[in-house]
């Protein structure tokens, strides 16, 4: 019977057992250790949202994949968040509207997006994020970067890259073509796919000038270190291109002074969340990771369409593929289990339950065992169970015996030792 | 325009803006310090559940506040769950049998619940609790309840009551008596409402013999002190209920040795759960405030309906009900806001950002401004967003100055101790 129940969770979702829970648990609270830092505050949006409302904020892409459903209580149309940015701009535009800018917002939580079920993806993705409203400036780019980078580093990655590229740079280029969207659609594919020899076919049959053949033929070489910018610049004539290389460069110097321009690579061509973003984009990846950690970017007119214009930057760190990526570099900051299982061979209860209370005061995890088994049942019992150290309490209650579930070594502690706090584990 | 979208949220949601959720972030993280003390292991259950299977665990009321959907993907029924118990009993039964019990486990989540809207009441929950799975015995049942004390403790409750009943002494009652459910339906109604005139009237078409009756009359009374227990002694004679005396008087004596039996309430007229619940049950209720902040009980039957039969018990916290209740008293936890505001006086930006740098690996959380604006407008923006200090860096970087934006009160601040970490705010 077990194993139908458990193969029936719908696809797309899952469950954390302890050891990976404590893991994200440390994810969680790290990264929000990091935003608290920087000075954002969090907030916590409603759980459920109005269709209508939530859409004004939404991408083609991620109104096709929202949970939604009639809400049999006032007969509307409702919907599960596929993403928590629209929502946080929601909340600035409509409830924090009379506060001075710039707005620091940060927030954490689980989003569902219906997914291609035959990819075998997530239809859950657990984010942790900020919003940096009211700001256009380069400095704020770059403050985004710059904390993605200490998220990273906080949460144990060691070899990461953060992938720079810049919407305006590729609409600048596209805005001044003669072309219907049908055409435009197959050369954002082309350019996104870096296929120069897709791309080389396709602008023989359009009606295009030399230049611009030649500006957009370099797109999908426009990746790399720095001096692609250079590079980018040579290539391009128009001024909203030229203003989006700008932007990148002024960035760029930004983020030397905070010591991180070694993690970053540029791409121009890159053309995720086109629709959405107005400006600088970037996303991180782990060393031999396929899946983005983190993405985010500029966002300057989503705010607007609930309202209230202002610049805004932001980004969100997924959990789970950090997860994945980093399972094994996190044991050592959550698998720590819990310190003591707690064992009494008295028949009073008394004496043992004061000591589980001392302990837990001086801060140690500790659990009572309360079945009676033999030593060797209640070792085998915490070493499953991730305990770091069996604590038998003798009926004598003279002293403490300490053994380590996973080689057995043994430890004679000193009760009052114990209760005058000098206990070291 | 912002006032329109604002209020199209659905009923009975909300969002919570940073202070109120900063507030929440701090009850959410004291409360698993707590269950992590006494050696409980997060588990984060999946944010969907096949709704066949999830009703193996729900009692009647709450499968039809159950939002439920048809899944387009594959044409099942799904459903979010109301409530996070039985979806820890699921993944305990089908996916840790193989492990040695008792299970220790804690989460914390949102969940989703049809309420009456003509109520005004919360269709979302936001509850952090833990499962002990695999212990039948009265030290387990004094453990949830020793944990509910210290977790109300450590959130700042003051004046609090725990709340304890026992559904098997009412069980025992009810077991013998010779009669259909619709009128044990209006008995357990009176009994609930303490409504004795009812009741009394309900005994006296009823085939009850004079023990029985005099039995029922009691129950409204059975609330109060420890004295309780003796009066139900006195007027129960089938042995369930004794057992369940008996339990009850167990886990009182334990509560003493934990040195909480002065927030303990008995009242075995408590139906709540009735149908769930298998033995002691509690709720938590602050001084001043009419809804439970905290609720649990034991139910020995959950985990078999997945397959795996054993005795469990747990208890969740409401965290919104407690956040209303202790709005006041969680300032001083949760509403510290950022603690430097940094505005810089000089072109080159780079001094200030080492400086933020600097400030933030000394613990401290820092913000920069980075609009240009007068004194007066930062220290406005300070103050409305509750940063503690707006420090600011002279063009000539000799000194800082320290500015408190509740009183505008200035100190001037050696750079070079800043620098050293001798900063003190």
């Amino acid at each position: 019977m077990s194993n139908i129940i458990e193969t029936r969770l719908p696809t797309g979702v899952k469950d954390f057992l302890p050891v990976k829970a404590a893991k994200l648990e440390f994810l969680q609270s790290a990264l929000y250790q990091i935003f608290h830092r920087w000075g954002f505050q969090p907030i916590v949006p409603a759980i459920l949202e109005d269709l209508a409302v939530l859409e004004l904020g939404l991408g083609e892409d991620l109104r096709e994949k929202t949970f939604r459903f009639d809400d049999r209580q006032t007969g509307r149309l409702v919907a599960f968040p596929p993403d928590i940015t629209p929502q946080v701009a929601r909340i600035a535009a409509t409830r924090m509207h009379d506060m001075p800018l710039p707005f620091r917002l940060c927030y954490s939580g689980r989003v569902l997006r219906h997914a291609e079920q035959r990819l075998g993806k997530d239809r859950e993705v657990f984010q942790a994020g900020v919003e940096l409203i009211g700001l256009d400036s380069a400095e704020a780019d770059a403050e985004m970067i710059a904390m993605t980078v200490e998220g990273l580093r906080s949460v144990g990655a060691q070899e990461f890259t953060v992938d720079i590229g810049q919407v305006d740079f590729l609409r600048g280029i596209l805005d001044d073509l003669d072309l219907d969207n049908h055409d435009i659609a197959l050369l954002c594919a082309a350019i996104a796919a870096k296929d120069l020899s897709s791309l080389k076919q396709l602008l023989e049959d359009l009606p295009l000038s030399d230049q611009k053949r030649e500006e957009l033929l370099t797109l999908p070489r426009l990746f790399g270190g720095p001096d692609v910018l250079d590079k980018a610049a040579a290539a391009v004539r128009n001024p909203k291109s030229l203003r989006a290389l700008e932007n990148l460069q002024q960035v760029l110097d930004l983020l030397k002074i905070y010591g991180v321009e070694d993690f970053i690579t540029l791409d121009l061509g890159e053309l995720r969340g086109f629709d959405y973003h107005t400006g600088l984009i970037f996303q991180g990846y782990l060393s031999g990771f396929g899946r983005a950690v983190c993405s985010g970017g500029r966002y300057d007119n989503l705010m607007g369409r609930y309202g209230f214009s202002t610049p805004a930057t932001g980004f969100a760190f997924n959990l789970y593929n950090l997860l994945f990526a980093l399972d094994r570099e996190l044991i050592q900051h959550a698998a720590g289990g819990t310190d003591i299982l707690l064992v009494s061979m008295a028949k009073d209860k008394m004496p043992a339950q004061r000591l589980a209370v001392t302990l837990r005061q001086q801060g140690y995890s500790v659990a009572r065992e309360m079945l009676v088994r033999d030593r060797q049942a209640s070792l085998d019992y915490a070493r499953r169970l991730h305990f770091r150290y069996l604590m038998i309490l003798p009926e004598a209650m003279d002293s403490l015996l300490l053994i380590r579930p996973g080689d057995g070594q043994e430890t004679k502690v000193d009760l009052n030792a114990v209760e005058e706090g000098r206990l070291q584990l």
